[in-house]
């Protein structure tokens, strides 16, 4: 574990058990099949990324509300519709260590799950009685599909530009991450100059966090990442590292670069030989530049608020995003 | 056409018109694929039940408002999802006459669409800043996906009940057609004997569409169905006509009739047979009873409103339900 994992962890202990407690709570489904189907992949170690965000955007503006964790489930049971809807379009084997869901369950159960938690999530927002998250929330997710739809489009496509995949990267994972800073202010009754800090904070987040991602699925190894490495590019989902690489790179081995990349059955020495390419011409490391751009932006937007433990986790959460090896 | 089609049909052509107009400009998607997709089910001349129960039950309750056709596209996207869904989860080939999208434009956009239109609806719902309405939404939303889950769960299994079965079914097609119904009332500011008396009408209305149009998969053909007959059976789905007979049946009988239905490769000698045994155990009259009770009370549950033009056309609605074709 590294140091600012460990340092976040020990931060916010309590508020994971409450959000564990609250998660099994407002799951209630009629069928135990639903239960575990969601549980399978909800209850496996989850970083609990965004539940914790609304809860710590909410103590922020000086408010520590008990129903604050309920609607933080709208968050995760959403991000946990989305993967579960992820595994069967993509074909991962893996998700956090564990066989995806589709695997166990397949994919009717799986897809018809996911449809449920997003269900349940509007239900839940909707139970807040306030027509502003839920317009949030409804349209965070209307943001989710349409992100993953373009992603879909543009599958192998060598030809997408970082304006394109930065576009990308903010309707599938950026809008969930900033949409919980959001809530968290909203239910605090924060001021708008404090809700759109968060706002901001959670837009510079989410993009260090999904491009962080990126760069892990060309550096991590399997053990550390619980699923396999590589399997962005496997699924033709081309990201920072790559686009920055293919741009820099010359014409022969752009050339080389695009023909593993259009073969999603590339071998390991391929692989291998494409992250050899993105080092040379400094894809990872362009897009490490970027996400800590971000990281930077993330801490700015925090400024106008005082010093607190709260402020010192959310900075951290920043670092984490980029720092952390899965 | 039968001629309860054709009087329907002259007489609700506006609100049709309207309807249409409306599905066009509330879809609103950022992407070309996604309006292709969606409007590749949702344009193939579907009935506009769902659309027309919200304007009707608005219109009884004395109110013609503007923007109720605005509010009537959250009942055709969330039925369109549901059935982008179903034909993934399905493997049908056929819907409306036409190929499935899950066939055109495989099932990962398949997926998202739906995903999309689900969000769409809710984001629709929000719009209408009506706590309730969004109440209802999301609630029939969360009961669609456990109601589907539901059936998938007892697939082929000949031990289940007419009550599970009449479950189900209110689950995954009566919540919509009652929600619409009541919507209407609520759009109306209708009185809550109004609305308690659409919402009735809705849960009989629901039921009849789902018993009739499971009974049309054993008596329709292919060409009026516009998608395959004996599709349900194929999938494993028990409906009434089959739960009534397999009780009704002689020892013998019951096995010949469980043992085409645990072979989904079933011949078209088998199917023939499967129909001959539906009819000789009165599976197919006493779904067709069990409906028709429901369109008596569907038409009893309008007694509080005075006669009009719409109260008739909501009376014939019930009888079509269960006297169409397709």
């Amino acid at each position: 574990m590294t140091g600012i994992k460990q340092q976040l962890l020990s931060m916010v202990l309590d508020d994971l058990d409450r959000i564990e407690t609250a998660l099994e709570s407002n799951l209630t489904p009629h069928l135990e099949l639903v239960r575990k189907a969601a549980g399978h992949l909800m209850f496996a170690g989850g970083k609990r990324l965004r539940p914790l965000l609304i809860v710590l955007s909410a103590r922020i503006c000086g408010h520590e509300i008990p129903f604050v964790t309920k609607f933080a489930s709208i968050f995760e049971f959403l991000h946990t519709a989305t993967l579960l809807h992820d595994d069967v379009i993509d074909g991962a084997t893996m998700r956090r260590g564990k066989p995806v869901a589709n695997a166990v369950f397949g994919p009717s159960v799986t897809v018809l799950t996911g449809d449920f938690l997003l269900a349940r999530a509007l239900r839940i927002a909707a139970e807040s009685e306030s027509l502003r998250i839920i317009e949030v929330v409804s349209a965070m997710t209307e943001e989710i599909s349409q992100g993953e739809i373009h992603q879909l489009i543009r599958k192998g496509d060598v030809s997408i530009t970082e304006d394109e995949y930065m576009d990308v990267i903010r309707r599938k994972t950026g809008v969930l991450i900033q949409g919980a800073c959001k809530t968290g202010a909203i239910l605090a009754g924060a001021s708008s100059e404090a809700e759109n800090a968060l706002t901001q904070y959670g837009d510079h987040l989410g993009l260090v966090f999904q491009i962080a991602d990126d760069i892990l699925d060309y550096t991590a190894d399997t053990d550390e990442l619980g699923k396999i490495v590589g399997a962005d590019l496997r699924e033709g989902k081309l990201t920072l590292p790559v686009i920055h690489a293919l741009k820099a790179a010359t014409a022969t081995d752009r050339q080389r670069m695009e023909a593993i990349v259009a073969n999603p059955d590339f071998t390991t020495e391929e692989f291998a030989e494409l992250q050899g390419l993105l080092h040379r011409y400094g894809g990872i490391e362009y897009a490490k530049t970027v996400a800590s751009d971000h990281v930077k932006a993330a801490k700015k937007s925090l400024e106008m608020f005082e010093p607190s433990e709260t402020k010192t986790i959310l900075s951290l959460m920043a670092d984490y995003a980029l720092d952390r090896r899965a």
